[in-house]
């Protein structure tokens, strides 16, 4: 019984840290597709994400199996709730990668990224990829020094959002307003990639501190 | 014993029913700063927030004790874990209103409506206050009538959002880069409240009937 107790736990992880990798591959494809104006790569993320939202439901149905059932002690409780919790922002980070694709299929086959904030968005990119692979080590192994990391690169992502914001409103924008909304809606969709990743960092530096990080994240 | 219990679970409730009460000022209130550009009235906006924090941090601690002590079965167990998911949404719709008293502030004293969407944008307030007296209901009395008047609520918003886009990239469109991302950004932000508040409800509908409503929501 604890065995299989204890497989269920494992078993748990590995759908996080799987849906963590999906999410991870979705976004470094939507930014890819984005930068290249690749149309079939787009469609593509969009396509993908019922993989994601299925393991959040099966992570969730997995979880109440395990607390009806185990009556589990106070932290493996949390763990449990924490893994449902978790799940969420996953599959709200799949959710942004899908937005970032449909810009790309609104605006194709013309370039949603003018040239003036291309490098920008490519660094918004890169990082939300480091960040990415951060939290597949956060999730698989509850690393407390690499969800931290997540609080630093986070910062990153939003002085490169705040340099959009300048380029739009430069004089040097003469790409309209529609180019202006894409890349404002662009560059929101990584900021709250980015947010999310965060807070399951966060999720995961209270489970194993019994405290939260002293950044207080937006 | 179970005495305490039942008075525990209807605190929980409470507490989830204050903070969509406070998300419904929130909003209401941010919408107004910005339809009257209102600075000060954005700034209580924004100050209010924190309360709203620490009661989805309360609701959580409190749902753990129940979890750990009274080994709740199986329906108390699904409340319990859903009045979690459901704090966490309704603290994402108070982020919302920040986020637009946010946008008031960065503009103020100057308007961050132009006139074009002005109509649009009230219209996409009031329907945000509907859902949210309708999710007060939904969350004081697990209405399931009432959630599903949630989504079609949600698609008034996703409609009046397509008519900002198609203002924004009309030829009417005369306030500059500046008032369309000032105007993506507040149309974002309502939608996504909009979008909380539609994940609550079908929470709920989850929770008494154990099925998810037919409407998939993106």
């Amino acid at each position: 019984m604890r065995d299989a107790y204890k497989r269920s736990l494992d078993s748990l992880r590995a759908d996080l840290v799987e849906m963590t990798v999906l999410v991870h591959a979705a976004m470094d494809r939507a930014t890819t597709a984005l930068l290249d104006t690749d149309g079939a790569l787009a469609e593509q993320v969009i396509e993908g994400d019922t993989k994601v939202d299925q393991i959040q439901m099966l992570v969730e149905e997995a979880s109440y199996e395990l607390l009806a059932r185990q009556q589990p002690v106070a932290s493996d409780l949390r763990a449990i709730v924490t893994a449902i919790r978790i799940s969420a922002d996953l599959e709200r980070m799949g959710d942004n990668a899908v937005h970032v694709a449909e810009v790309i299929r609104r605006r194709y086959p013309d370039d949603a990224v003018p040239p003036l904030v291309r490098d920008t968005v490519a660094q918004m990119a890169n990082v939300a990829s480091r960040m990415s692979t951060y939290l597949e080590q956060v999730v698989a192994q509850d690393d407390i020094a690499v969800a931290l990391q997540l609080e630093t690169a986070d910062d990153e992502m939003d002085a490169l959002l705040r340099q959009i914001f300048v380029a739009l409103l430069s004089p040097r924008w003469t790409y309209g307003i529609e180019g202006a909304v894409d890349v404002t809606l662009v560059g929101r969709y990584l900021e709250r990639y980015a947010d999310h990743a965060v807070a399951v960092g966060r999720r995961v530096v209270y489970l194993v501190t019994g405290s939260w990080p002293v950044r207080a994240v937006s």
